[in-house]
């Protein structure tokens, strides 16, 4: 789509005839895809964008490099969440390639895989899963029954996905119009998911909105997680039942989170870090191998130790 | 049926040809329905009920007005638990009118559609769907795979309902027997979903046990969302991961609740209210366009403070 | 199998032709069962272990009964974990008797039911249910639509198990080998659920890793709830939403959990406690009829006292 037709979209003129791929961050985009600045704390990664436009308020204009198209508009984020609705894909195809199913993957009843999508060998794919289109399945793969699986997301080999999880459904994104009304900002992103991933059941893993939500390969997953949009999980993390993850977190290799743990988005943990049982991330952890727990978060010691001096305020 | 049938179902011999229609609360009963008192605390709202009769022990007798006829029994909460059930519609319907398709509709293959059901123009019902029985929905909705829609309930246009999420399931609802046995109340209600509403992946919303689970339009929930028994959540509300409503409570417009945020049930939160991640609401919110968060639950600012203090303990 | 066999499988040579059926505790295992040692902890139940055979490393290999053969290894537990894939049983099965279907049961399109598997009289098993291989269910149980029963479990009577929910998943077991790749422990136990038991919305239970997840009969459970593996639930047992269960818990008879409450494992709650929403539990609780409440846990009325005298900080 040409940048032009994006801007009429939202009713701007704008005379570029520039290819237009996609949409993505302003650190990600490249030359063929449009960005967009709404909150400050992002002003710093504009001088370095390699997009070819972005949508900007007009007090920050005069701050797009040269290389870049500035839309000027009012509200940014939310011509992006309108702009976002351009490059969904279909929610299902119903022409193209029939999938493709490598030698001695068993495919049970009742189960729908979509067009284009390529399953390796030996796997098993149960009754009452779900493939969508476009979907990539490694060898020796087991797919439980009632597991959904968005379209164009990414599956390695050896992995085993439990009953009623769920990969690639939407992030929660959303910009507010001024009279209080939700836009869908769409996830045209994907999951992908490594070699030797084990994941529980009635998990729920969301797509990324732009690239990917990365599940590396080696990690443990258990029932009833929730792992939201963007977020990348290096190799070897564990999480426990019930962990919830926001958006965008990256747990580095080895990252430990206990049951019902969860992070608040946008962070990084560094690697071997373990979270306790109900330990609440709001910020980044840097330093590596250390063990934490509670909400707000302390180290693990520490909070034991506060647990302590708590309980004497009884006396 | 009449109230005759009903009383004699629980041994009372009782002689009345009123035609009961279903049970309902004191407050919201009408002059067909049946209703119960076991709970002193809503005594109060005896005197107004207009009720066809009511299950009552044999010292409240006296207070049932009189337009309303008193069924003494000693477990007034027990008989309505054991009455439920002879209201309770066929788990599946196998005669009925078949259901209505809109123009436009895509059905996937393996879905199935119950007696009755009218959906709407330009919908896609995914692999897996189960709309049950007399269920409607609107115009331009989406059904992602697996999602199980139980009988009676209704959803709006241009929803979105992604993979695994149940819609009305029954409401945790039973009686209790001297001899420790739990008696269910059947959950004889539904669930009512606006229009423009998102709801994430495997989540699950309980049908009312009596009238409606009510879900407003422009209401956004993340995934693996609990919502209990006949809450109601006004336009615009955000229940963000793993977030859990009790039973009846009542969101009033554009609350927020941030991530595994929880309410205890039968209580209202005031508009543009926002409960941060892991807030665990007990009391009704009066004030509206307040922040509040931590269980016990504090506003904001005085939880952040208050941490502040608790941390000075460990010096 | 034969223990030369299993041993050969793990490299070491071993001369004996006991035929092995499977893999157990140390205290539970008997003469025809392989068990393990890594944890010092279990140290105390070795000399009474009935066992068979124990992997064990080399510093406690004196201590093994003279009725039980001693398999010296570096590992234990990463051995247990390669030899539990030798027992695990196919995913699906292909061959097998076609499963009986009782009198008055109805099962609707798009179900499926494994080999050898029996369901009684007057059930009705709703659409994308999958019931896995040698399956059993009582009379008179209503299973709806998009559960997944997996392969060996049992469902008694009079049960209701609402959409979505998971039976007999696997629970989260690996040992970890040198080099950081976690070795999957199979999970060949199953889970067996007694009578008149009422499991709400994608709700997920766990196998057994040897024997038995066990929820007896009368038992109540509300919605995404997490039961990890070995755990019992004896008669009466409450658990509301979002409840967690690690491992090997064992909630005595009554216990009542509150929503978003949690256990952390491997301990025993006594008759008729009330853990409080929110309230997670650490340790064993030995005297019964009490109530329980916060993280850590404190006698409730404490908890209650302790919160007040946590505000007071903030004057």
């Amino acid at each position: 789509m040409t940048l032009k037709e994006i801007a009429k979209s939202i009713n701007i003129e704008l005379d570029s005839d520039i290819e237009i791929t996609g949409l993505n961050t302003l650190t990600d985009s490249n030359e063929n895809e449009l960005t967009f600045l709404e909150n400050k704390k992002y002003l710093k990664d504009l001088e370095n964008t390699k997009a070819a436009a972005i949508l900007v308020s007009k007090d920050n204009e005069s701050k797009v490099p040269s290389g870049t198209i500035a839309i000027v508009c009012d509200e940014p984020y939310l011509n992006l969440a309108k702009i976002s609705k351009l490059f969904a894909p279909n929610v299902i195809e119903l022409d193209g390639e029939k999938p493709l199913i490598g030698n001695g993957t068993k495919v049970m009843p009742n189960v729908y895989i979509g067009k284009g999508s390529v399953i390796g060998q030996d796997c098993t794919i149960m009754s009452g899963a779900y493939i969508g289109d476009n979907v990539t399945i490694g060898n020796n793969t087991i797919i439980y029954p009632n597991v959904t699986i968005y379209r164009d997301c990414k599956v390695g080999s050896d992995c085993i996905i439990h009953a009623g999880t769920v990969i690639g459904s939407d992030g929660f994104g959303f910009a507010n119009t001024k009279d209080g009304k939700y836009i869908k900002i769409y996830q045209n992103g994907n999951v992908t998911i490594g070699d030797d991933v084990e994941i529980g059941a009635n998990s729920a893993i969301d797509r990324a909105v732009f690239k990917s939500t990365i599940i590396e390969s080696g990690v443990r997953i258990d029932n009833l997680v929730h792992i939201g949009h963007n977020c990348i999980l290096r190799t070897g993390c564990i999480l426990t039942g019930q962990v919830g993850l926001s958006g965008s977190t990256i747990l580095n290799q080895y990252v430990i989170m206990g049951g019902q743990s969860a992070t608040a988005g946008h962070l990084e943990i560094a690697p071997f870090t373990t979270i306790a049982a109900r330990g609440g991330v709001t910020k980044s952890i840097e330093e590596p191998k250390k063990q934490w727990a509670g909400f707000p978060l302390f180290e693990h010691r520490q909070w034991l130790k506060l647990q302590g001096r708590i309980a004497k305020l009884l006396k």
